[in-house]
């Protein structure tokens, strides 16, 4: 990195975030339904300029392929016609969704006859820094618009002229709604000096959402100066106890495992009680590596499954891997206690689940994990803003302050303070 | 700071946290009352014990003196028999708040039968690094037990023993209640490096609140890779607009800048509106002046206010400064829309007030200034838990993520989203 074109990043992020705090302005004294304008008018460009898309997507694509890029991630970088619509479709779905901003979180009037009132505000301006997912980029910055926030958004750089395209889609939809294009804007021009120094832009960026592996959030939580939000790392966990309903079990587990296997919300890890492992595990294995699992597993279990194919030797980085793959730790514990401790030890903190009828061993376990999500008699893969009644999500949040688990539109928001008085002074 | 003496403050830091987590296990699984058990036994032991802790924080206050120390850090230092009673009175009026854990924020049943809950627990280990206030010690590890988090403070190197001796009292009171005394334990031993390993701690710590002057904060913000929620800089603004009711501007602005110089909601700079400041300037500037205040004026200000002492220049870095002192910055405006230029410009989003009796004015600035409170025709003062009727803080935060403004009991707590089913799977 030299010195100059540090220089050139540093200049043109505080350049863009600038422009998006003075936009913001225009934004703050909109109204929803102008907001819910702008959301329909980029959903009408993502339909009207679908072939410009696929055209920029399409050379993403090949250079992605060009350069070795794995299937899974060329898989998450490819759109298709079918994409943009649905990506529209989001689009629009967001227009229904409550306006969190101008909610009064909690008000009263003190005894002095002073009126407090706690009402919800934009954040105001938000960074996101992402991998080569060009669907973020019109997710975020679309739950931007809706609650009142400029977006920032730095993209993995095999999705450059995919992302170019979008932004200007949404950019172009904001101006004909009479907005201020500036409120979306990309630092994708500088590269990684660009996503450094939105890290750096302390007092421009109010918060900063890193949407990714497990190395791109440690990098950015490792070097940012602006308050960040941690998503997505999710090594999940599902216990299935002795009290259990097996015939449960089994489809919870398969479709926490392979319904996708690309997701935070995959389960990575199966522990089983010892009591019903002999019974329960072959079951569970067999149509696990019919679905082409590869198992890694722990002594115990290797015994119980020998003869099974796709069985390895389970060892400590397999318990603390988020696999996003076909491929599951499996542990036999002596119980809840021992579940519980494994999952303290190696969990990311996103989602467990626990299988038990038995309501101790229930209590025990939401008592005992410190997740995001915990879910009981049901799959991992429900820890998710449409299915948990958000509507749409930014992310997953796996860390505790501001929003914890899906972060949506009113995760968005902060609150401020209104104090009303009549000459009140302090006594 | 040489390599030893680091490895034994982060072995040492480290135990320390881990230590509190494995107390946690303790305090998550105990009943609102046995934590309100444990305050009522923290505030016996600072009465039963007062004669220890004033002599210890003799020792402080002698070292303070002996280095120069100014005038009202040692009066934030000092404790007296009376202020150690208050302290424990504080302790005990936090008996009464209601617990916030366990709280179901939200709860719906999905149209699949799926029951979900967001549910309120504790943030878990929280740190706190603050300056020489020894009820600081008090406040923070007492909210901490209420909320049921585990508390690791570090307290300024002046007041190393006074700190030394409170947080005895309340591990010997958590004890006595038959509690882990490690859920409250301080990192002072290891001075510089102890604060600096907390930074570090991540995975420990769930989030660290510093609570003190610009600097602490910045470096604090600058060095953690742990959650930190940034508190207490208040750079707060009065605006004096022509539609004010001038018999209530002056105490008003007396009140904010005289009754408590040294508090982050004290205002810093006076805003008036020039159609006003013939007649309004000199009456308030005549109060502030024989109250002790220097007046640190604009060019208007100062033509306005000719032949009056105490009356200086004012410079760009008046406008960023806190002063924490008898000083005011005074600057008079164009109107409302050159009063918010001004705040956002120099506030550090503390708390800003408006006196006006125009509602388009009064909105005007709620919607243009981004501070986490808007005093409408009230002190700056108000910007307090007790006040706003949250009970007890544990400081002001003054950015936009977790918590805005004051942080109470609910703000010292974070979510789990429990998600109940009967074998449901996502379709």
């Amino acid at each position: 990195m030299n010195t100059e074109s540090t220089h050139n990043a540093r200049a043109g992020v505080r350049e863009v975030c600038e422009r998006a705090r003075v936009a913001r302005g225009w934004l703050a004294t909109s109204t929803s339904q102008k907001r819910n304008d702008i959301l329909a008018a980029v959903a009408r460009g993502l339909i009207d300029r679908t072939e410009e898309i696929l055209i920029e997507n399409g050379k993403d694509c090949q250079a992605g392929r060009e350069a070795g890029m794995a299937e899974g991630l060329l898989d998450r970088l490819a759109l298709s016609p079918k994409r943009v619509e649905d990506l529209a479709q989001s689009v629009i779905d967001l227009i229904s969704l409550p306006d969190p901003v101008g909610e009064i979180v909690s008000g009263s009037t003190m005894p002095t006859g002073l009126r407090v009132r706690r009402v919800r505000v934009p954040l105001g301006v938000v960074g996101m820094i992402y991998e080569a997912r060009p669907n973020v980029t019109v997710d975020a910055a679309c739950l931007c618009i809706k609650s009142g926030n400029a977006a920032i958004v730095r993209g993995g750089s095999a999705a450059l002229n995919s992302n170019r395209i979008l932004v200007d889609i949404i950019r172009d939809a904001i101006a004909s709604e009479g907005g201020s294009a500036d409120l979306v804007a990309s630092v994708d021009q500088w590269g990684r000096e660009g996503a450094t120094e939105l890290m750096r832009a302390r007092g421009l960026i109010d918060a900063l959402v890193p949407r990714g592996g497990a190395g791109l959030i440690r990098s950015v939580v490792d070097n940012s100066i602006v308050p960040v939000i941690e998503t997505g790392v999710g090594n999940c966990h599902i216990y299935v106890d002795a009290s259990a309903d097996l015939e449960q079990a089994t489809p919870i587990v398969m479709n926490a495992k392979t319904q996708r296997v690309g997701v935070c919300n995959a389960v990575e890890t199966l522990l089983i009680d010892y009591t019903i492992a002999d019974t329960f595990l072959p079951v569970v294995a067999k149509q696990l590596i019919e679905a082409g699992v590869t198992l890694h597993a722990d002594e115990t279990a290797r015994q119980i499954l020998e003869g099974f194919e796709q069985v390895v030797e389970a060892t400590e980085s397999d318990w603390e891997t988020e696999y996003l793959s076909y491929d599951l730790a499996v542990r036999i514990v002596s119980g809840v206690d021992e579940a519980v401790e494994h999952i303290r030890t190696y969990s990311s903190g996103h989602t467990e689940a626990v299988l038990a009828n038995d309501t101790r061993i229930v209590n025990t376990f939401v008592a005992g994990v410190d997740s995001a999500a915990v879910a009981i008699n049901a799959s991992t893969r429900f820890t998710d803003g449409g299915q948990l009644g958000l509507g749409a999500e930014l992310g997953i949040s796996t860390q505790k302050l501001h929003a914890r688990g899906p972060m949506g539109l009113t995760e968005l928001t902060t609150w401020t303070w209104i104090i009303e008085g009549d000459g009140h002074i302090r006594a």
